[in-house]
């Protein structure tokens, strides 16, 4: 029998028993709307409140700053759009970073039609945003910077606590993607310095379909989804208190848990990265050796297509994942790895490995020992490795 | 002990138990990511396409015209913020009607801020919008009309048929709210001739967290929530699949039942109408006599506020509604009631019953006994009621 390793937790997370148990009951029976006056919107208010101080201690907010969300998208666009609106009088120049989340990208590229400017920061080869570069790419006119705080293809996290300090020397409102990074590594918005911060239940075991948005008291914003009165109007829609509750348990648990989890995934991934660097030919390891997340290796292996390693990873019963997996279905190459001055041939070669909590050591070596052997077939198949072409 | 009488199906609907066994396996094994090339995403993938084929079917669409939401105003907002920013270059007008959810009104108040010019229709004192008005508040830059179908507070439904045929006489997008009354009458897209409709899962015993919006094939709108791929990339984040397949049940369920329940639910929401119309002094029926949602009665009782009421139906067990769900915390008149005429003073005294599957004509009768004593008792106590003033 096939061996199962998933190792694509950047795509989707198992949600953990303990989120669901707490789920169930808001499903079944308690499925009062919280607005209500009647009893029957008594104990979804509670469980949304104490959700709320789950997710904000997670994160080292105050409970009245985390407004909950349907996904980490949705953080996204509601933090760069409404605070572009928000502030059109003041200015509309937005700077942001080359890796970011499409979820940054496309709001700001359709706020560009609307007569905004829009500055998208270079990285380095390990695919790092300095403060410097901010600092420079900061006009007169910027009234919002969104960096995200780790990358979800390349794993590298970004000095985002120097970076808020730049960004706040011009009293200007900084906004930080943490969807990839929050559950993974210890996340305190007061350390950090960001005044908005995205976040996804369903990157650390929570439920598909939650996420929330940190909103520094005295940011304003005008409203994605507007509406009812929910979320203090900031965030219309009835409640999804099924979907809260699950975030709440899952960010309660993940802050107990993630000291120990980070020391075990970093182990595991160094382990990974250094055999399939050693064991193949003509591969990089793609973003930070160092500072990067705990459960990521992403490697781009040369003459040889992500996808078709993919496939034949997951006929030995591997998941993972080649560039963004929002845009896995769009065969072009990763914005991420162009950023990076990675050539856009070997960028087609991308792999991304993230492990989560159910993996083991003995899975990492499955991969590793599955890997090689695949690379060597297809691109004894390949008529773009060196080798075949020298035989035509 | 208190009897239980939930009569507040608007605010929230108890999830039905075929739809949570649907959504089980998603939240306990099947968790993957859609957009994953490996076997992890192709039961989720499959789920998701049948789940729209059985929302497409409930509204008479096709499949390719379903785009999933987290909610209804999620739906609402995508399609006015989204039609109008596509088409801002063609004309800048927008029509509504007077009695819209908060979830269009607030989107085009919005929208004013960014230049647009928005016609509130008005409606008659039985909340009907007619095509006529429609047709005069039109102009050569109208790029939009939203006239909802059904009213979530006074359960009158609109003519949108008519409506419809004026509209596209001008080649003008036709949206539809109608998340009040999808699964609870029949509604086919193309009978009324709308472009876009909304609806909502939570209305008909579907997830909360679920939501639809059909976009007629040809329509283009600006996405509100962008980022990845998914939903043809009209609406970015990862699938809620488990609220997706409970959407779907629900919707499918929904379908073979709706004849069967509409007959039932109106003979008990005339049976309580009579009774609350007939027993009670001085309260006036909400909304259209005929032309209304099969299972809403609402009232308005005057000297008395609505709140008060609430909480002493409340101490019967008896769950009720006074004015928008989404706006009971706030204390202010309901826009609906004051746009049909309805004093200020007269509108504090409204009352919302809701009926659902679960009702029985016991139930009916419940609230009908209870209700007439706790009015005597409020109004005992009020200074408003007359004969108390007189005393002074």
């Amino acid at each position: 029998m096939t061996r199962s390793v998933y190792a694509d937790h950047a795509a989707a997370t198992r949600l953990r028993p303990e989120a669901l148990a707490a789920m169930i009951p808001f499903l079944e029976s308690d499925f009062g709307n919280p607005l209500s006056v009647h009893s029957f919107g008594d104990v979804p208010r509670e469980a949304l409140e104490r959700a709320r101080e789950q997710v904000a201690q997670l994160i080292g907010a105050s409970p009245a700053e985390i407004y909950f969300t349907a996904s980490g998208s949705e953080a996204n666009n509601a933090a760069i759009k409404g605070v572009a609106l928000m502030n059109r009088k003041k200015g509309n120049h937005i700077v942001v970073s080359a890796i970011e989340h499409q979820s940054v990208l496309n709001p700001v590229a359709t706020l560009e039609k609307l007569g905004f400017e829009v500055t998208q920061v270079a990285v380095d080869r390990l695919g790092t945003v300095t403060a410097d570069a901010v600092a420079q790419a900061m006009r007169d006119d910027t009234v919002l910077v969104s960096i995200m705080l780790a990358n979800n293809e390349i794993g590298t996290i970004e000095p985002v606590h120097e970076i808020a300090r730049v960004v706040h020397q011009r009293d200007v409102i900084f906004h930080s993607d943490a969807v990839a990074a929050v559950g993974k590594v210890p996340v305190d918005v007061n350390q950090l310095g960001v005044d908005m911060l995205s976040l996804a239940g369903n990157q650390f075991y929570g439920p598909v379909g939650s996420g929330a948005l940190f909103i520094r008291r005295g940011v304003r914003v005008t409203p994605l989804i507007e509406g009812g009165v929910q979320e203090k109007g900031r965030r219309a829609g009835t409640e999804n208190i099924p979907a809260i509750v699950g975030l709440g348990v899952a960010a309660e648990l993940s802050r107990w848990e993630i000291a120990v989890n980070a020391e075990r995934l970093t182990t595991m991934r160094d382990h990974l990265i250094a055999r399939l660097t050693t064991e193949i030919d003509n591969v990089i390891l793609t973003g930070h050796p160092t500072q990067r997340l705990p459960h990521h290796a992403s490697v781009c292996v040369e003459f040889v297509e992500g996808e078709a390693m993919l496939l034949m990873l997951n006929m030995y019963g591997i998941a993972a994942s080649s560039g963004s997996t929002c845009t896995s279905k769009a065969l072009k190459a990763s914005h991420v790895l162009t950023a990076l001055g990675i050539d856009i041939a070997v960028a087609q070669g991308s792999l991304v490995f993230t492990l989560g909590r159910d993996n083991t050591l003995e899975d990492v070596d499955y991969i590793a020992d599955k890997l090689p052997p695949i690379v060597e077939r297809l691109r004894a198949m390949s008529p773009l490795f060196p080798g075949n072409m020298r035989e035509q």
